[in-house]
């Protein structure tokens, strides 16, 4: 019986993924990956058989037994499986279902934590999630309804922290803006809206509560995650005051 | 004039930074890292000249001010200047008092994230910070008050959200609990404390908001995470069977 790694590919950038994770991919003979990874990375494992298997937001995915079932078939045949996910597996990952499924079937296995899309964000902005008399308490949270999946009230944990970073809610910002105003969230609260955030295309906007409530939505294609919090005020004043509500030309990769 | 890069070490397994920290750090010809840095990490820059900076957990630690005044000051002096911080610059790492002074000083830089704390622990014990049905929101705090700095509310972010990780409090971990349960957290919320993530010396404490509030704590010397929510439900149920609130052993590290 082999193993199974389920591994965060981080954000994007092929070489924000851990050094772990880049050996393991390296060995790996069979890998099954979210839509989302980049070629580059699973050009990481040349000799691998590659296993598209989807998880894309807002469009047709694998079914997660269908994944599972899969992940314990190759544990039977492969020494080395590597399960890859955008960002952490264990934060909006859809990491648990999989984890049972492999104990339940005696299948050993390991997780490989990656870097997820806000501190990738945090990074390429210069901005951070925390800040000495400003932000002590950062909130990691998505509006977005799984199937099946009770409509949790996600709305007061954002509202009573100091920075909250929202994923996969873009498609949806000017209803998310709205219900964190009715949460007591002030209309001038400073928002930075990071897309594909790691990557040379990536794309950041500026805005306020108060404006993207009011509809002035700026369009996403790839990923897009949304911050929030005073923590953003000079870096949103300064995209706002070279261009308006515009996007950015975002500050060159170096790598 | 040289380019300093911020780079998240990571929880402390050498081979949880990223590749292009790595590669960084095998540039670099001068480190500051904080004194959490594993010696591990730090050979792999084996050419550069090493600085600890402290910045541990209630001992003495550098001066701010002297850390920034350094890192421009090698800039004029060196291409590749490493600031090697634990977990990741951006959450809890005070990476913007250093981004300011290297923005003032006209320093070139750039931020590497790194795996934050709570994504290293989530992984080591199995359970995702967000579940179907369970959990869709996370908050990343701390109930710890830095030199100069306000006591501010981060009670109420944590009490809201579904899964919470704590950072630097276990110190006062019974102060905590009660504070939460003021805030209407159910003392029988599962709550599991992570010594050591990644590393062979890590160490698991299971318990609930009740008995930690009753002061049964564990005591710890390696950098501790406190995890609270129905997410440890039955992780901490499989702790505590086992061997009552205890220190667990700890799952072994597969490299």
């Amino acid at each position: 019986m082999g193993k199974v790694y389920l591994i965060g590919a981080g954000p994007g950038a092929a070489d924000l993924i851990t050094v772990r994770g880049a050996r393991l991919l390296a060995q790996a003979t069979i890998v099954f990956h979210d839509a989302l990874v980049q070629p580059e990375m699973l050009a990481m494992a040349p000799q691998a058989k590659k296993v598209a298997v989807g998880k894309r937001c807002s469009q047709v995915s694998t079914d997660q037994r269908f994944i599972n079932r899969n992940l314990v078939e190759a544990a039977a045949k492969h020494a080395v499986v590597v399960r890859l996910k955008g960002g952490d597996p264990m934060l909006f990952g859809r990491a648990q279902e999989e984890i049972e499924a492999l104990r339940a079937a005696g299948v050993d296995f390991e997780v490989v934590p990656g870097i997820t899309a806000a501190l990738a964000a945090s990074a390429q902005i210069g901005v951070s999630l925390t800040q000495r008399g400003v932000s002590r308490s950062v909130v990691f949270a998505t509006p977005r309804v799984g199937e099946g999946e009770d409509v949790s009230d996600w709305a007061p944990a954002v509202a009573h922290a100091d920075t909250a970073a929202l994923y996969m809610g873009v498609g949806q910002a000017a209803k998310i803006a709205s219900v964190l105003q009715q949460h007591g969230m002030p209309p001038s609260t400073p928002v930075v809206i990071v897309e594909n955030a790691s990557l040379p295309s990536s794309r950041e906007v500026a805005t306020t509560l108060g404006e993207l409530a009011a509809g002035r939505e700026a369009r996403f294609e790839g990923p897009a995650l949304m911050l929030f919090g005073d923590v953003y005020s000079r870096h949103a004043a300064e995209l706002l005051g070279q261009v308006g509500l515009v996007v950015s030309p975002r500050r060159a990769l170096s790598r």
